[in-house]
């Protein structure tokens, strides 16, 4: 595609989004920073941008293939993607195989604990209220999606599930968690929209169980684009 | 009933519970202590012992003549009741009809935002954890309680609202929100148990919005025990 970068619309904490002259689609440009726990820990990483901006291109590239609609339009460079235009819903979808992380602090169950079924959760994209846990009613009541679309995401969310724990099974990885988002298209439908990479994955090594995900920042556990590299290798990536 | 008090099984921060000679019956003690904020806050206060044996006993009273069932049996003195002994379920069963408390801080709605509907919320009894807010999957997960179980739950504390709503109204009260516990009998049957009074309702009153529960010690609005004693008033208790 010959599309020009036109005006930052929006930068987040690891993306900047621009306008294009194609109204129906944007420019992301992936960003080297690492944050955690609401933006509370911060660095700058040389090549998370890039790794993640491979890793989500390889995989949203490939749940297209798998029939999953998504808003992934085309790889430009090394950290540039083009992605369709959608508008955000305000939820972050958590899928769950394993508990970890903030499941098992606030349930008292140990990480690592196999759910006998993918459970899904909920969460409000808000800083200020920290991006709480909430429920199928508060969805309706802070009016973030109709039923409707809270079930197309939740179908959406569990074929994304069984696609990429076939996806990492293959490369000896286990997909213990993941978070997604959504957004609605020009025509009102839902998409599949953000990103998939070590960021928004827990990713265990099939044998060890080493961290290969932002949890390696998390938790101090050691080099970030040693564990992305990694993950990108193993996906077929280089 | 003709009930002996035998030895103390166990001591909360509102209530003391002793065993009886009879293996059904419990003998329920209402203490003076005021906590709030999981334990961090705490007072001894006359009289509300005494208050919330008195409206507990009246509201358990008019819900059973409404054909609820609960494990309430017989008040036995000014700060003593009967109860039929279940084994508790592990949930706190919230409902709510305006937003108040930890809602309208979690998801950042005004307190006093009117819900069209009333919304149930679980939460997980488990002071070491700080009671979490909960999903269903996670109630599941937990093994708190079977599905049938929670949606018996959610149909008596639907029930519970609309009985409780009029009851309240006919002394110009707001029925805010409140919670609720229940528990399994000896058959098996989820049962409305624990203890409805100022203590796990928010109730305002009609015209002012004067707040006549637990929320005046938590927030220092004054005199508990004159809010507590209020309530038994315009429920027609004294």
């Amino acid at each position: 595609m010959n599309i020009v970068k036109n005006e930052l619309l929006y930068e987040g904490k690891a993306k900047k989004i621009y306008r294009t002259d194609d109204d129906n689609v944007l420019f992301v440009e992936y960003k080297n920073s690492a944050t955690a726990f609401n933006g509370e820990k911060k660095a700058e990483i040389d090549g998370k941008g890039r790794l993640n901006n491979e890793i989500s291109s390889l995989i949203f590239t490939r749940l297209h293939e798998k029939g999953i609609r998504n808003h992934f339009v085309e790889r430009i460079s090394e950290t540039e993607q083009l992605i369709q235009k959608v508008t955000i819903i305000s939820l972050e979808v958590v899928v769950r195989n394993v508990v970890a992380g903030s499941m098992s602090k606030r349930l008292g169950i140990p990480e690592g604990t196999e759910l006998g079924q993918p459970i899904i959760e909920f969460y409000y994209k808000d800083d200020a209220l920290g991006d709480p846990l909430i429920t199928e009613d508060h969805i309706w009541l802070l009016k973030a999606a109709e039923p409707e679309q809270v079930e197309k995401i939740k179908s959406i969310a569990r074929h994304v599930n069984e696609e990429l724990q076939q996806i990492f099974a293959a490369g000896d990885v286990r997909l213990i968690d993941f978070k997604l988002e959504f957004g609605l298209d020009a025509d009102g439908q839902v998409l599949l929209a953000d990103e998939i990479s070590p960021d928004t994955c827990r990713l265990w090594d099939k044998e060890t169980n080493e961290k290969l995900d932002k949890d390696v920042f998390r938790r101090n556990l050691g080099g970030l684009t040693d564990a992305y590299e990694e993950i990108f290798k193993r996906l077929g990536g280089m």
